[in-house]
Formats: C-alpha cells, structure tokens, sequence
C-alpha cells in the first residue's frame, strides 16, 4: 500500500463525502445504491468503503458535517447565524434527514449513538447557552435544557417546511426566536 | 346491496380507522400491507376498500382527524391546548409522518393536494390568528402568515421530538411560544 498524506487522506474524503451528499439528495437514501454512489463519486466501490464503514456511516459524516456548521454558526455568529444555515439548506439533501429518522426509529442502539455524536460540540453549545443566560440576553426564568430544546424543535420544523421548498422567512423566524428567548416583561 | 344507516356507515368507518391507525403505528406505513390492516381493522379487504380508495386514502384520512382535533383545540382553548395534542401523541404513530414526508416529497401533486386538505378548518384557524392580532395578544408587527408558519413550524419539530419517545415540557414550551408571539417590548 503507497503511503498516502493526512492532506491527501483529506481531500480524498472530502471528495466523497460531497459525492455521496449529491448522490442520496438525488436518488434519497435508498435509492442510493452502491452504483450510484460509484457514479456521483467517480470512484470504486472498493476506495469508498476503504475510507467509510458503510452507507450508513457516510450519512452519519455528513449529518455531522452539517451540525458542526450550524453549532459553529451559532457560537460565532449567534441565532439567526444558525437559522440561515436550515433556511438556506438544499431541500432535496434535507429530505435525505427523514430518511433517516425512520431508520433511527427502528434502530434503539443506532439512535442512542445518533444522540452522543459529537459531545466536544454539543458542550460547546451548551457553554455558549450558559453565557447567553448568564449575560441576561437569554431568559434566565427557564431552565437551560428547555431552551436549547425548543432552538432544536424550532430548528426541526424549518428542516421539514424546507425540504418540501416551502419559504421560511428568515427576518420573522429569528424575529420570533430571539422573543421567545429573551426575559420575559416582568 | 343492504341498505345501511349513516350512523352505522360511520362506525363502520371509525372502526376501520383506528385499527388503521393501530397498525400503521406497530408496522410503519411500508410494513402496514393488507393482509396486516385486515387482522388489526378485523374486516376482509373487500370491506376496507370499499370505503376508502387506498391505503394511502386511510392515512389521509387518519391526518386530517390530527389536524382537525389540533386546530378545534386551538379555536376553543388555545395555544397551549394545541400544543398538547402534538406533546401527548402517541411515538409509534407519530412516527408513521416520517414516512409519509417521504412519500410526498417525492410525488408533487400529491403533496399540493395534502397542502390544499381542508380549507374550511384552515380558514378557521387563520381568523382566529386573525382575532388574536386584533386584541393584541398575538404582534402585529410580523405579518399573520409568519406567525402562524411560525406556530407550525414549532409542532412539527415537536412532533419529531415525540416521535422518538423524547420528553417536551409542555409548560416551558407554551411559555416560549406565547413570548414568540407575543408584541414586542415598545
């Protein structure tokens, strides 16, 4: 076996990552066969499950992908920074999410591991959450959970309106989200 | 062909529902096949089929029950009392709308008729956002139409969250909700 570069490694990854993001917003999750993916990819079978386990773990990277841009996008640019994120998605790859909810349903162990991906992350959020309370920008008459909860719910429900190409508009939404979060009057 | 009453054409029809209902929760909308609707409805697929078109013409019509008893709760109690209907559903079957986005993601004329599904109750539910404007509970400084994609978009990231058997507050929730939609501070 050559001996290949970490950036090499990198760039081959990427490569078929963002070809297996075409290929299941194309043909959805099940219809992306292995042929497919060959296909939108430009590389064998082989070279692609040489760098992934399997269908399933490409997802999973690109699910990860997509929450570390929309968790990074709220810790450095904050609320409205992350909504644009789901409001701007692809709606044919946001699709590919209820895919895959049916198979996490199914799955009980698939879906505990679903839920602890990327704990570095997740924390980094949660810290971000805190400050936020902390400062006083974030109702404070709330627990913490129950706010970070209803960022996802809310942030849910635009990941369905957009995968049917429904408008979101942006300006109201973030409007109504930071509402919602600031203290109340009293 | 016997005559047959209405009020024993509805209970007829009632009980071909909820054991629909029953059966699409335990095998999915996929896995629900007839030979399943037969022993869980507990009637020959001449009889089902005879009242309704298809399998998917029971979903439809299981849907639009979800949608009216959410939107009369709505009319009649309030936010609050919606909220709960999504908070308190059953995972299994709530599970089954996942498949359905599938299904209708895929198939455009079938999700602008689902889209179109009862105009009468939607025509409710918007004067009464309408009413709620006009006494100054709801803002009036976003437009209706983003208030009330606002408060749908909140139930179906609700409905994702309790289809996996995750917990929602219900208090925090419909707090966090009547501030979203509450006029802003000056």
């Amino acid at each position: 076996v050559p001996k290949v570069s970490p950036a090499h490694l990198e760039a081959r990854k990427g490569q078929i990552l963002e070809g297996a993001r075409r290929c299941f917003a194309r043909w959805g999750y099940e219809g992306a066969t292995v042929a497919r993916l060959e296909q939108e990819i430009g590389l064998s079978r082989g070279a692609i499950f040489h760098y992934f386990d399997s269908k399933w773990d490409l997802f999973w990277e690109l699910a990860a992908l997509d929450q570390t841009r929309a968790l990074d996008a709220f810790t450095e640019h904050g609320l409205d920074a992350m909504m644009r994120v789901f409001v701007d998605g692809d709606p044919d790859w946001l699709g590919v999410y209820f895919e895959a909810i049916s198979i996490l349903r199914r799955d009980r162990d698939r879906f505990e591991r679903w839920q602890a991906r990327n704990p570095e992350l997740q924390e980094r959020a949660e810290r971000r959450f805190e400050e936020l309370q902390a400062s006083g920008e974030f109702r404070a008459d709330l627990e913490l959970k129950d706010l970070s909860s209803f960022v996802g719910i809310v942030a849910d429900g635009v990941v369905i309106r957009r995968s049917f190409g429904l408008h979101v508009d942006l300006a109201a939404l973030t409007a109504l989200l930071r509402s919602a979060l600031a203290p109340p009057r009293q």
